[in-house]
């Protein structure tokens, strides 16, 4: 990735997580909840690529959406989203769930702060996204609407949570085809990518051409790296990643890699890429968020 | 209660589950999720008083709030409701929470679907409270907001959430004080109440006023019924309450019946009632709403 796109990408991270701790902190009013507030903030200050909220404030940038009004909605957008996904992998984490005790390298939240506590911080993040949208000083009342709809929607039971739903089952099961990975992932990863490269469009209230386009550059955006995930739990090296390598291989799990051999999985993860640049070539001012879609390709992480 | 009042409370019962169970199906969408969809709908239709929505629209109606839109309107924020209480009972019995069973007399949702599936259950239950707002056709978008904000700061860390927490702190406590054990009840059981009724006044348009007293009496009846509650655990029957007698006893719990004694228990919940009622006379049309208050106080489940 180039280095001034490095940088850039780098502000926007630190940006949104800045505005992240911002929106939750222990109040007087939630003194006496603290420990509930000090988890969600432990799980939201973990970092990662924060690649979603990035969609939401460049597909904003990319429809025009330059004034301070639009990119503090889309701001605001994008620290709902990253509530979503952080609430997403806090419950995730769970034992009755995937049961995992690290996240990127440091204890998960049940970990740290107990099954209760944790259980309730991911509640309370799902709900903090939604209070972000009603409380903004930025966002049209019609725009928040459309927010609400597209958030609602990818994380419900048609999508976020039902693939997580369907992950499960797919765990106990050794005949999954690739058209259902493929539904699979759409819902798990999928969705909330798309949600967050149609929520930049609101922000800038663009075209419904625009916004078309963003939703499916999202869809290849989401699949591309999910291969990319499931092929470096093959090849990934366990200190790059934070996690142990060859987990899903282990727990005897269906990947992109089973079903298709590294090979083909790697030519999937192209082709996708190359079509989502494709896409992104009908909007201007596309390089930084090419020059992304590219480095997520070849990540190593 | 009344007779009339009776069937009236019941058919709006009636119509508040139905349009719940409308909102929640297993759809072509959500065939292979199905599994989550039947854990909501199983707590959906678990029943109980169905006071919160029952609230929202009476308290539409009392404002004003009589047309078709509003009366559908305020269905939606009912429902919306609904969703939201029905999602802290399911995550409040989880086992690592109350570690609860039963739940009405029935099997509660993770003894019936499974820890994991009802702990998603619980996060899409609230997560389709917000897109019955978001897809509502008969509420603006002002309104949605508002109703989005009202919402949002009920179940959030600060009420609700918050409210959990500290309840679950106090349990290793023996020396909870009165007015700790008033803030817990407020946060946890007062703030969804109030939540019911001004989410009725905003259905109807109300008057600031009206808003303000539609709060204040949801304050006086939820405190009023954390204490009936209270005290039902220790003078109610089994049989009638469908849940074990004197559990919160033999658990040693902080409840208003061990920090005030029995009588001084009652005198307070009258006492609440009474204040109740006369904020209901300042609306028209009250009397159904002051039988309801009345049969709350001297209620045997």
């Amino acid at each position: 990735m180039e280095t001034t796109h490095k940088k850039y990408l780098a502000a926007l991270a630190e940006q949104v997580e800045t505005q992240l701790l911002r929106y939750v902190q222990v109040t007087p009013e939630t003194e006496r909840q603290a420990q509930v507030v000090e988890a969600m903030r432990y799980s939201l200050a973990a970092g990662g690529k924060r690649i979603r909220p990035v969609l939401v404030l460049e597909f904003c940038r990319l429809c025009g959406g330059t004034s301070e009004t639009a990119q503090k909605g889309a701001m605001a957008a994008a620290c709902a989203l990253e509530m979503i996904h952080t609430f997403s992998l806090i419950h995730d984490d769970l034992p009755e769930m995937d049961n995992d005790d690290f996240r990127r390298g440091k204890p998960s939240c049940h970990k740290a702060f107990g099954v209760a506590t944790a259980l309730l911080a991911g509640d309370a993040l799902l709900n903090e996204a939604f209070q972000i949208l009603a409380d903004d000083l930025f966002l049209s009342a019609e725009q928040k609407v459309q927010m609400l709809h597209v958030l609602t929607k990818a994380t419900g039971a048609s999508e976020m949570i039902g693939g997580q739903i369907m992950d499960m089952a797919f765990e106990t099961r050794n005949d999954v085809t690739l058209e259902e990975q493929t539904a699979m992932c759409a819902a798990k990863t999928g969705a909330l990518i798309r949600a967050a490269c149609k929520l930049g469009c609101i922000a800038a209230e663009s075209t419904k051409t625009q916004r078309t386009l963003a939703d499916e550059y999202g869809a290849k955006l989401g699949l591309a790296f999910q291969i990319v995930d499931d092929i470096l739990d093959v090849t990934g090296s366990e200190e790059v990643l934070g996690k142990p390598v060859g987990s899903d291989a282990q727990e005897g799990k269906t990947t992109f890699v089973t079903l298709l051999g590294l090979e083909e999985a790697r030519k999937r993860a192209e082709i996708l890429t190359q079509e989502a640049l494709e896409i992104l070539e009908q909007f201007s001012e596309h390089d930084f968020l090419t020059d992304l879609t590219r480095e997520l390709l070849i990540r190593e992480k």
